[in-house]
């Protein structure tokens, strides 16, 4: 048997996350909280070891608080804090702490002054959310009517706060991060530090072999790869001494380099927005016409801001009459090749980048499923055009690739999107050939 | 202090989601697979109490497992089954159970097998993968390599499946899910069973009202509504009897009759496929010009297989360029009224019904954020324009009407494009004119 290993050391403070609600832990809403409160903490120096949903349940409740507390510096417990029967968080909190419930003088004052500015007479359920365990602390909540409480339970802290995001968010940076700066400064200062970097086209298991000797267990910084649909990303993980110095910042550029020409950026950086900023500095501007991603990609686009000094805008051609009448696409070649085919996507490209008079014209026409596919043409085929009308004397070059995609509509759809820009910025740098994730193996690159 | 309750009763057993990972744990991926797992398991019946996300950790999975199991029925753990030393599933387990891991003939044979049909020979650590703790079966994963894990731990029954969806999902439905029914069978059947009725264009608030008495604590079926985004949701939840004798389907009918017309839909279904079903109703297509959604309503109806049929394409004008050279915008009208403007709305729709020759033409012209605003017209004001070109001897039609959006750039996005397909939707059933969430209170639907 393997030697059991433990992932805190005595060294290291960790944290815990607990989500509170039916809706939660019935997958009726998704629960958004804990990931980004252990986003939050790691970006503090402090890591989450666990993460836990429970029910609106007073004895669940209580004893994950119990089971949290017993195992961490830090317990953040979001949801609960409503005015209703159904939130139970500050009773859970007393029973684990073994007291009674008492009334917050301050807390309730709080609460008349808000329904006073909302100029209407407090519900009377609401008077609840002035309680708090005897012996612990209320947190002003800015934007909402449910304070938050600060209590120690053992040796770990504990915050209970509000489950809305616009209320949570902000009481988290007020109270929750500087008593964070304070258990990692008692730990002897920071003791993690992470970083990351996206990669796209390159399939995860080549991106893996060319970073092997960083993602080698017991490297620090050590480095693993995730895979979100056509994007690879390395995340670096420094720990100790190597959080503050320097090794960081070696690791990714390091990263980068084995990833050339494919990395596009780092940490918050997304793929739109790196072709966002080649084209800006390239001077040249994106048209688009969409066939089977129905505006995906111009969506993509268009989430950067200022994506206008970039992007014009193009075509939807989701019907084969809007391929002929709007981007020009002759009904010989539709006819010949049908909507699904180099041919088209070449003159879907060129129609783009023409009519909306942009230097790159990009094209996605494909079989995006689950219907429409047969043998020749299967579903999660799809080719992607792209003109480049070139600057000064260059000649305008068009050129078209096929990729066959796996999974649903959605996948095929968003997958897609992903490398067609990723071709758009390998090709402004000047790196348009190189092969990219899915692409068939014959047919490629056919100018 | 109130009396404890606990969420479960005897009659009703439970079920528990174990995730694996350190990048779940830290916030640097989302954790996908509880949320999912939860919500099929309530369709079968089950009820999840509770989700945990931990760590590669050795310990903490074992720990987590051995608290998990001895509180419900049924645990599933998703993650830790790959083939490198970070994968601490199998072990953990073995640990839980207090025996040793050993070899499965029939797990190497398959895996064997995987390897031979990808013409390359197994890589000796993924022998590890067809490990399984002494007493417990393996379980055949046909998308990848990692075999699950069936065992039972005191009285519960714990699956341990592959963490990517498209191998976990399909192992779940072929072997937990018959287990599960197996569990509900002998708790004397179906305990409990659920419901969900969309709207779109009715503020929370005004939701819950209309529909009150079914939201009372104590009530069976209990409702209860959650919003996202531009979309309320009815979430219906029969216990017992009332899960099996028609309640259900009666607190349905109520929340569609109360929240008529804007109730979209039930369950799976979303707001573009519900337009659909009214488009092809009526025989009519809708064709778009985006400006500040940049392709973004066009990519959610295009969400919808089948979309060709009602659904034709368009323009993305995100500049003011070709708003006038792709919709025939008049400059004069463009410099005098500015792009976010009822007239340049109403002329965009116009343009988008025109020229793809279809019966509405749909245009959204706004100010995303987070720059671009200005006192007149801030930052989340979006005009949308309806051109209704009628059937048979019908005039052509066509209306504009602003929206103020609170949230950032994606939720503004979001948000108006989920409006303004509702607004499609009731003026194809001729009810344009009802009022519609985050209207600007003057200005409504000029003609």
């Amino acid at each position: 048997m393997l030697p059991i290993r433990s992932y805190a050391s005595d060294r290291m403070p960790t944290a815990a996350v607990l989500s509170i609600g039916d809706e939660l832990v019935l997958g009726q809403i998704t629960e958004r909280n804990g990931g980004w409160l252990s986003a939050e903490l790691l970006k503090l120096g402090l890591m989450v070891n666990e993460h836990r949903t429970v029910a609106d349940d007073r004895l669940a409740i209580c004893s994950a608080l119990r089971e949290m507390a017993s195992r961490g510096a830090l317990v953040v417990v979001t949801g609960g804090l409503g005015p209703t029967d159904d939130d139970l968080s500050r009773e859970a909190l007393a029973d684990a702490l073994g007291v009674e419930l008492e009334e917050d003088g301050r807390a309730l004052q709080n609460l008349l002054d808000v329904y006073r500015r909302r100029g209407r007479p407090m519900p009377v359920m609401n008077r609840k959310q002035a309680l708090r365990p005897s012996g612990t602390r209320c947190i002003d909540n800015p934007h909402g009517t449910a304070p938050g409480i600060a209590a120690r339970l053992g040796q770990s802290e504990v915050f209970l706060l509000p489950g809305p995001p616009n209320e949570m968010r902000p009481m988290f940076h007020d109270v929750v991060a500087p008593a964070v700066l304070g258990i990692t400064a008692r730990a002897g200062g920071l003791q993690i530090a992470t970083a990351s970097v996206h990669s796209c086209g390159l399939p995860e298991s080549a991106a893996a072999q060319l970073i092997r000797p960083l993602m080698e267990r017991g490297t620090n910084p050590l480095v693993g790869t995730t895979a979100s649909g056509a994007v690879v990303t390395a995340r670096i993980r420094a720990m100790g001494v190597a959080a503050t110095d320097g090794a960081l910042e070696r690791a990714v550029q390091e990263v980068e380099r084995a990833w050339a020409p494919y990395a596009f950026g780092r940490d918050g950086l997304t793929l739109p927005a790196a072709l966002g900023e080649v084209l800006r500095r390239e001077n040249a501007m994106l048209a688009v016409a969409e066939s089977c991603t129905g505006g995906g990609v111009g969506a993509f686009v268009t989430s950067v801001p200022g994506s206008s000094c970039w992007f014009a805008g193009g075509f939807i051609t989701y019907s084969n009459e809007l391929k002929r009448e709007l981007c020009g696409v002759s009904p010989a070649l539709l006819a010949k090749h049908g909507a699904v085919s180099e041919e088209v996507a070449r003159a879907l490209a060129e129609g783009a980048a023409d009519k909306c008079k942009c230097r790159f014209g990009l094209s996605v026409t494909g079989v995006a499923g689950p219907e429409g596919g047969s043998a020749e043409k299967p579903v999660g085929l799809v080719w992607v055009g792209l003109c480049d009308r070139g600057t000064g004397e260059a000649p305008v070059v068009t050129k078209a690739r096929s990729f066959q995609l796996l999974g649903d509509r959605d996948t095929v759809r968003e997958r897609i999107a992903r490398v067609s820009l990723q071709w758009v910025r390998l090709a402004a740098l000047g790196n348009g050939d190189v092969p990219l994730l899915w692409e068939r193996p014959t047919q490629n690159v056919r100018a």
